[in-house]
């Protein structure tokens, strides 16, 4: 079924929806650390966590408001990441979801609660605290556009993407912002765990219950956020949070026309916003896909992909656009799939680089010239099934190192 | 039981061996790029390759001389990994095997072959010929000093040990050498498959057979080689080669006197080579022993220490001398390992700095100044169990990329 879905150049909220961003002084520099997104009435909620054992205490707070499936605001600081902060941090992270209800008159219980940034370092509650105060005036003013800077880390730029669809007749839209940079490798499974530290929150005006809603995004996120690496090291805190209010009129449930429109939407908004943040991952100068086709299984194409992508060796020789597909075809070896050497082929762009799992002969500097684009598209095919996965990630380079030796 | 065990400086070889390094013309730059160690009557072998499905050629056929459990020589270059080279590939490797056995009137299945360097070139096995034929004229003139630089890559300096031990009142020795620097991350097995671009080859003049040496083989590995890594990445040509050819007199077979004093000397001689590789990692200039006790088990307490010893972000800090246990933590956390998070304790060498799964204040700059040691002591107890384990590891470092990007 064909599918009508329109990306909004500049993006736009969904209805019946506020945001706002703004400097609260967490982060030493004054940066903006502090959004609020809001609903003007209550939305149901799906959402994704870290699957790491050291979760942060807005992480363990969230959880229990999205096993509520209701929602009226998401309240989230970037400079400091509340974990490992044992029972103080759980006490910070309720004060800031009970700050926020006292300040836009709302069930404490509907406030979600993410923070990111350095681990074991207490919040500036009350500094936080005041900066919730002059954000719900922002809202209650029709809010700004300062929250997607607001949740950047080592982000050097903000992320936001929306996109207009139709769900039975009527229009609906998808809204998203998501940050990103290091400590990034997600692996996140919806009403319980993901890995990395990244953020994504997305609203929509759809109607949807909250069981429905779990599943498009657990749909979603395996392909996206749960198919990027920056450096395979996993966060304490990720957190994607979807909410849904039914502003639009617009509804979507398991099975119905809507739905298909629903989640191509939710689809391509959380994907973009996943290739934003490898692009921008910490020092990246590349962006690049690695699909993996012809996989005895789909599990083993995505383990593949997923080997090439983690590579450190293989992200320095992309760094340094040489084309070492010796250390490519290493990865796939211990990646734990299935393989018979003789079969596995590579290519760059439409340049086959690896056939009957040897290197091909090519011009001199035609290899060089496909690792010299921005984006970098390699294939590797297998041989041995119909198994296929993507994975997106970025070159690894001496900026990377210096960015996180402080 | 007391072990009487020395260490010998300068190393020297133990009776009945030969080895000799040359220059063959594999390296671009003239560099010593091969090896020849020789056993002057048969000797016992026992080996551990890489698990990697990519293996090498020289690690297909090595395999089948470790099978005979006998060998009299090991003909190893540097410069070419002979990976991803299909059936001439295997063709070079045979090639290297019987002109050793030529040059030095062998059975060529008494040969073993081991290669490292760049992955997806062929041998210039006319050169490599050539070199085996100048090397073994010195071997027959009783050797020379080189051996352990012809196996370097891009390590800066030779690793070479050697102990004397007494195996049933008679005077017995071990040598080995060892190469290492990236790609780098081993997980061996005996008699079955390893990982890691790394090299290890152990001569004893003690007499043993292969199922005894295999046994000790096996627990030498998991207090070394398999206890360390550079970067996470996996090689397809790791191998470690241990021949003991009974000159001694000495001998060791299982449970006898003579096996405590060799597993003894064994272990010393492999954790020594083993530190040697982590210490001259690529563009390292810290080595860090993470220790982890206190765990539900010694298989969780491994996770842990792995987890940590891996984590780029970790390794970063450490490079910044920035004492980040936020990370660390993190890595505790996706490491796979029981936690829970209010029992972890960290130590960096005397100095407590997470108590409660907290950060413990301390002085200003006192942690700074464990992380500014050469050698960095880590220990994280888990407040579980009786679960404990090591991993050493290095810092990570922009030259790191740089070395790679190459």
């Amino acid at each position: 079924m064909e599918t009508k879905l329109t990306r909004l150049h500049p993006p736009q909220l969904p209805r019946g929806f506020i945001a706002a961003g703004g400097s609260c002084g967490v982060k030493k520099d004054g940066g903006p650390d502090l959004a609020l997104l809001y609903s003007e009435s209550e939305a149901a909620i799906a959402a994704a966590f870290t699957t790491n054992r050291v979760a942060a205490a807005p992480v363990r707070l969230s959880r229990e408001v999205a096993a509520s499936g209701r929602c009226r605001a998401v309240i989230a600081n970037s400079g400091c990441a509340n974990a490992a902060t044992g029972e103080k941090g759980m006490e910070d992270a309720r004060r800031m979801a009970e700050k926020t209800a006292a300040a836009l008159d709302l069930d404490p219980a509907l406030v979600a609660v993410a923070s990111t940034g350095r681990i074991g370092r207490y919040l500036p509650i009350d500094r936080i605290e005041r900066g919730i105060d002059e954000l719900a005036s922002v809202i209650r003013e029709g809010g700004n556009e300062f929250a997607p800077a607001a949740i950047m880390t080592t982000d050097t730029r903000p992320k936001e993407v929306a996109c207009d669809f139709e769900a039975e007749g009527r229009p609906a839209r998808i809204w998203g912002i998501a940050k990103g940079a290091g400590m990034l490798y997600p692996k996140m499974r919806v009403a319980a765990p993901p890995r990395a530290t990244m953020f994504c929150f997305l609203l929509t005006d759809l109607a949807a219950d909250p069981g429905f809603l779990r599943s498009a995004l657990a749909a979603a996120l395996e392909q996206s956020f749960n198919r990027i690496t920056v450096d395979a090291d996993t966060s304490t805190n990720d957190t994607v949070i979807l909410l849904a209010n039914g502003r639009s009129g617009a509804k979507a449930g398991p099975g119905s026309a809507g739905a298909t429109a629903f989640r191509a939407a939710l689809d391509r908004t959380s994907r973009e916003l996943a290739w934003m943040i490898v692009a921008d991952g910490e020092g990246a100068g590349k962006f690049v896909a690695i699909e993996v086709t012809g996989a005895a299984s789909d599990d083993d194409a995505r383990r593949a992909a997923a080997a090439v992508a983690n590579s450190p060796l293989f992200k320095c020789a992309l760094y340094g656009e040489n084309p070492n597909w010796g250390r490519l075809l290493a990865a796939l070896g211990y990646s734990g799939a299935e393989l018979e050497e003789g079969k596995i082929a590579v290519w760059a762009g439409e340049l086959e680089v690896v056939r009957g799992g040897l290197l091909v002969e090519v011009a001199p500097g035609r290899a060089e010239e496909e690792l010299r684009r921005e984006k970098i598209s390699l294939r590797v095919d297998l041989g041995l099934g119909e198994g296929r996965d993507v994975y997106y990630t970025c070159d690894f380079t001496p900026e990377y190192v210096e960015i996180n030796k402080e």
